[in-house]
């Protein structure tokens, strides 16, 4: 796998820098035949906007989609579909301290460091910005796989809040992504104190896949579990990752454990079985917070745009997973 | 990557079933002229051997590894080093019941649904048997990476009690592999409790890269924390990943993570910053338990037998890191 | 590998079809710090354009390209470098007739029968159009080898025309790129002849790499004959290749094929020796040719189009090789 | 790709050095279910065997395959399948000499040049006997692929002699594996005569696919003429590889080359049509001859023993190309 490309048997590449000319990506691996329009992207672009809401950066950015190959006629052909978002509105000037200046736990340090040259405009490459291209990937990955399946993100923690209920209907009608509506409400709060403030929070956030295809996974170190760990760690802000009961796994006796299948996770030696699959996930606060953030424009909390990049980078490796069960399971009839 | 491969410039794949003849791991991509004997390999997989204490299996392995190839006059070549071991002592008889009957939280379930034919014996392809073959290959990484650099993991968490001061002179004292003697008393006797009742427990492992080369990791999908999160959560008993301040950033303010280097877990846009790294790993409790584990023997806690094998995944994927370091990133005098 | 990338470390991605609106290629694994502008892409796309002579197309294609990622302030920074050339004067109502029938030898056929949905304008994704991409990356790539390096290609046989002398000054005098300046005269009077006739020919092409890097290649599956010989037979136009002495082997006794290293052609045990290489390539003839070519505009001798992409095609071989010797054949230190 | 690993979906890893204790192969990917025994390797493996005639060496070798993995009962359980073929006879003291004496046209040089440290004996990994891993793979690629599909290869030049009938049922009815039984009586004499000189000759062989599947092989970089040339050409023997008309294409006139659907050598576009697969590949001469071949055993002629190698290499290509056309070609339903 290259650095910039994730999947097998469908594979998205991401290109582009928060202030350069264009973000782009090219999906490889998407059967023909699927109907697929740049609405269909713009809406899902939407989700991950900024501005959104009060809890998030003022920035605008418009995210036009342009599919430049592999649809025709609104149907996709099986060859590479590259989409193009050009950047606007980028102000570049606000980041001219960065030449010199490392933002605390951000790239800037690292990429300084191991590469002779580098673009300090906005973090370069290492830009969230990066990501409304696994945005686009998630929209095609998800036409493969059966339509009755669902993938839900939603805030179960932000800060000192944490949702005691579920109610899937409620989670896009609150900024932070929250099932809880009361919750929601206090976690709002919370965060624009901290903005007032200067600062930011982490929060965590749990997807849940509904109604999954059994038998994706396979064996050994293409777990699916595995998978789904390096699909979303490669998001810049997560910090940590689990399935089933997870990190709770750490105190549980193994009666407890099979006493519920939902402690499963949805997967049995690493391949689905037919369950819903549970996946929790630790997002960082932003760092980009106080003088730091001074003259760039940032997010409180990030964690109502990572949601729809999570629910992306699931779609892609659950599409390979899918594509890759095809190839060998299905007997050689 | 296939499935039985991890790593691409240092690249393991492993093969064999836990009642088949044998076990085995071909190492590609280790350069030529680093010595390597067999008793070095021996010595490691003592680490991961069952039957080492009363909370380990009985079960009696020799674990005998043989350098097939790539090895020449006691140095590598080069070229693929395969290392077999055989094995030996299995009761295959015991697993007859599973030709049918599932194990509860196992692969035996998903493995039945996704292939025509199985080999149900123990597990088969999915026993942690197969792990021996990730320490071995472990063994080898090790040599590509500065002789400075550490790995050490040891058990934080089993079931209710937590290590509190961290001495590591003390890890390989104690069954449990705890860093702290006298949490590591209370340990051993729950786990021996929970065996005498025929039932088992988690754990959680933390595991430390004390002085780590800069620059391992490239952007967007090979991050360094992708890689890591890849190469544990593809260990069967691992059940959550997570780096520096892990899920505990999820109710941490922005002030408060940048205030601590310790929380970046030393990595800084997935690359690592020559500060030390600190991952934490959650580990499910055996679910062979009880009248299931009637006939098998198993581990009343899995954890300390893991921990090699966890230090062994994170060294082959630093290992990998490396070498793609050097590849690109050292300017092309 | 995907169906769209070629190259391990460093790697090219492809995507477009003739009548969409781009051709793009991403490249990954530039090391930063390498100067780059779209002047020196333009310049080697004006060596594969059409319309250079009247032994090719009429078609003129601008083939502007625009780097949109992983250059700043004019040069590499080890990030993604994304390039796009705007399609430009197609006539897609010229290929209406594609839909349904099929060009004899053409893609048309295959890609009807394995795709649910098809582009059919002027062969959608497998027009040659697609190669330009390929020329781009090729630039890149020779910017990572040593500067004495050069590959040169030029045409050794148009139909039953042979180049007898080797005069690489004159190889870009003549429409065919041949080195031969009085044979030259003979192929471009025939390639004209056969023109005037609404018919084509093939041809030989021989590729020379003056002063290689030592030891690029790796022993079994990426010998360096191996990943050079996929290279080029991904090209459309290409229906052999060889190498040193190639097919002359088959009639060879022993003694004489160590009598001259040059048919070793510059490798050994598929590693380079240090030696130049001889690769040798035959190019079918266009089939798109006379009534079947109506309407559609098209070249009656393919080979002075396609040096250019042969050339690109064994620098990037050459790069990707160059990389993973860096990265492990240096020593550890 | 890995160096010592051929394929994506259906993967070869080998390992092994002429002179050290075994030669293996892991074969991963292959689906559940599939009878698999022992002997049918065995009877592969004695077509490449050596001492079969006075054409070639007369080395022993054994070469019996232990199946270690990935089979159960009798049939395949879709893990990794590793064979093992230990080393028997070795005369490793005949090989002193090499340690710094390279032969002409040999890997001993470059290796010499490329590694730290070497294993000369035979020369080691490049030793022509890891062939026979591939020979394995290649029985079990077969079993993937439709029953009626045959793959055939015979020689069709040896030195001066060049077949004109072929009569597929003689092939294996002479020592040269040649169709034209006049023509083989002749190629035979002409090998005896130079074994008698201590010198050697190279040949070339047709590989021909009767009835293959429909629409194997990936546009752009995965053509199945692309994936069959990496194939053979990363056999050590090989120096030329064409398909269809090959190298004849140079001269033809493109009415000439639309002619004949023989000329397209089964494949439009890089993707197969139905019609029958035409590959032909040149051989070099034994570079291991007279005073030079002192101590060590060689062959005249190798061409007979590298079909069963180069049928195999095409059988693995083709049955990576069969899932991967599986995974996403076969619509969403």
């Amino acid at each position: 796998m290259a650095r910039n490309s994730f999947g097998q048997l469908f594979r998205i590449t991401t290109f582009g820098e928060s202030h350069g000319p264009a973000m782009g990506v090219v999906i490889d691996g998407c059967p023909a035949g699927i109907a697929l329009a740049e609405a269909e992207l713009s809406a899902e672009l939407a989700r991950r906007r900024p501005g959104q809401s009060a809890v998030t950066t003022a920035r605008k950015e418009a995210d036009q989609p342009h599919i430049l190959s592999g649809v025709f006629e609104g149907k996709t052909t099986g060859h590479p579909i590259a989409v193009l978002v050009h950047n606007e509105g980028q102000r570049s000037a606000d980041y001219d301290r960065l030449k010199t200046e490392f933002r605390p736990g951000h790239a800037d340090e690292t990429y300084a460091g191991k590469y002779a040259h580098r673009d300090h405009r906005g973090g370069g490459r290492s830009s969230g910005r990066e990501t409304l291209c696994r945005v686009i990937g998630g929209v095609v990955a998800r036409k493969l796989l059966p339509a009755e399946m669902r993938i839900i993100g939603h805030a179960v923690t932000i800060g000192p809040h944490r949702a005691e209920v579920f109610e899937p209907e409620q989670i896009e009608q609150n900024p932070l992504r929250c099932a809880d509506p009361d919750v929601a409400k206090a976690m709002e709060a919370y965060v624009l104190e901290l903005k007032a403030a200067g600062d930011s929070t982490g929060g965590e956030v749990e997807i849940l896949v509904q109604n999954p295809p059994k038998h994706l996974g396979e064996p050994t170190f293409l777990k699916l579990k595995a998978t789904l760990a390096q699909a979303v760690m490669s998001i810049g802000a997560v910090t940590g990752f689990s399935y089933g009961a997870g990190f709770a796994t750490a105190t549980m006796r193994g009666t407890e454990y099979i006493a519920d299948r939902k402690n499963f996770g949805g997967m049995l030696g690493g391949i689905t079985s037919g369950d819903d699959l549970r996946l929790n996930v630790s997002i960082k606060p932003t760092t980009s917070i106080g003088a730091v953030a001074k003259g760039g424009r940032h997010d409180p909390c990030i964690v109502p745009r990572v949601i729809p990049v999570l629910e992306a980078m699931v779609a892609i490796a659950m599409a390979d997973a899918w594509l890759m069960h095809r190839s060998g399971d299905l007997g050689l009839g």
